[in-house]
């Protein structure tokens, strides 16, 4: 058996309501769709989009920065505690068979550029229109949508 | 809330039957005390581990050391590719509560002392007697509940 | 006593002859001003790089991506090998008190990323010029000079 | 051009009189052979080493558990930020073209394990007499001795 099908939300460990909202939005499409969610397991974006999958009944993966586990934000089932500070992107990225990038500063940008070496496809949702490389979803469900599609085509 | 328990299996990547009975029954009581079964994800132990814990309807998680998330062994759920080689091993333990050690060679050593240095309890089973700093169980059932009465004593 | 002044360069693994002769005189530079030169340890501008500061007598340390010391490029005489793929970019930014960023694709994105989540000053050079917050150079004297004040700036 | 010979000390990172001149004769022993040290660039054995080495002219390279360049002890030349905890024990003895193992506690025997596991030759030294696979040597100038030897038996 395969493992379980996965994507990665990316984003901001700050997120302001509109993205928050984005962010939970595309966590619940996720699980919608029968996929782990893979995060950071911090603040911001990775909170909303794992409290958006817990919702929907899915399971939320977070690859902590710390060795501590209850560091996770309180929406994260399965706690990977890496102990690799910024190195732990990524394993973000490669732990996904695609990702979802949402608003976010230089930590995520160096999600995206991570995942595009590694071939990981990149979805941009609400940002990073301009990238090379990336995919623009209009939505939430879309993002989803054509996160599955692009990890199909590439046999994930 | 907090992330779910997890308990890490740790031993060779070949296993003779005797070992692979031992890992298998681990898995199976992590499973049916409620925790997900964290491994290396490849074979011999990790593997057998996997298995048991899959046939007792419990999550297994496999850190592994390449980015390919469809090299895990047919029983892992939840794939982290690391693509970290052996300094996964770090990973493995430190994102489980308590740590169940089966026989193994150095990679397996590696792990135990990694586990002991950020204070990870390890439970021995079947092997690694002399190694300072242990528990020893007489079965697996009996590892897994040491492993759980020691990592609550940790306040994990 | 302090570590001795470290400037990466970073840039992709395959150069033309334009950008080999940047990387090579700005590792020439950085070797006239007394700094060891950090890069990835392989070939393109990271090779050119590490030529030029020998060929000026400086130190050069290579951050290898394998176990294999002796995949480095002929110049390097320091031979870090961390066996964790893609993951070791952070520590090539991390190991230098700034960073001079060649033309390169996404890899070369994601340290430039890596080293402005950690605040280490990027100083661009023939090419990334509409990154925000980078130093923009127009030679590589010119970016070294403004690389070490930088890092003096910074308290490097 | 091969990159410089390397030779690791590993050891506590706090050390009594008899184990700090041990490590420290080590270091020396290490220069006056022309090759470089590698340590993990903390106090006690590292530290020490590191002394001995820069006190016999030689190359000293700290591989940092941090993202701080100047958290290096005092006698480290080449500071390696690495950010990535204890998984840089992996780095240390990766580096290095043999491992010479002082006393010293779990972080100490989880870098023998790891050594071992990417067949790096190991030399025990004023301890771990008992382990399976390392070298035993008498003095300062014999673990070194059998490093170098044993790095050249394996084509390093």
């Amino acid at each position: 058996m395969a493992p379980r099908r996965a994507i990665a939300v990316i984003g901001g460990n700050v997120a302001d309501d509109a993205v928050a909202r984005l962010a939970f939005a595309t966590g619940q499409a996720i699980a919608q769709r029968g996929a782990a969610l893979v995060c950071g397991g911090m603040g911001g974006v990775m909170e909303a989009a794992a409290r958006g999958a817990r919702a929907a009944g899915g399971v939320t993966i977070g690859i902590l920065p710390g060795y501590d586990r209850t560091a996770a934000n309180p929406h994260i089932e399965i706690a990977v505690a890496t102990g690799m500070g910024h190195a732990r992107n990524m394993i973000v990225v490669a732990s996904a068979d695609a990702v979802i990038a949402l608003p976010g500063e230089t930590g995520t940008l160096s999600e995206i550029a991570l995942a595009l070496t590694i071939r990981r496809p990149v979805v941009a949702l609400g940002g990073w229109r301009d990238m090379a490389g990336v995919k623009i979803a209009e939505s939430p469900i879309d993002a989803v949508a054509i996160a599955l599609d692009a990890a199909a085509a590439a046999g994930r």
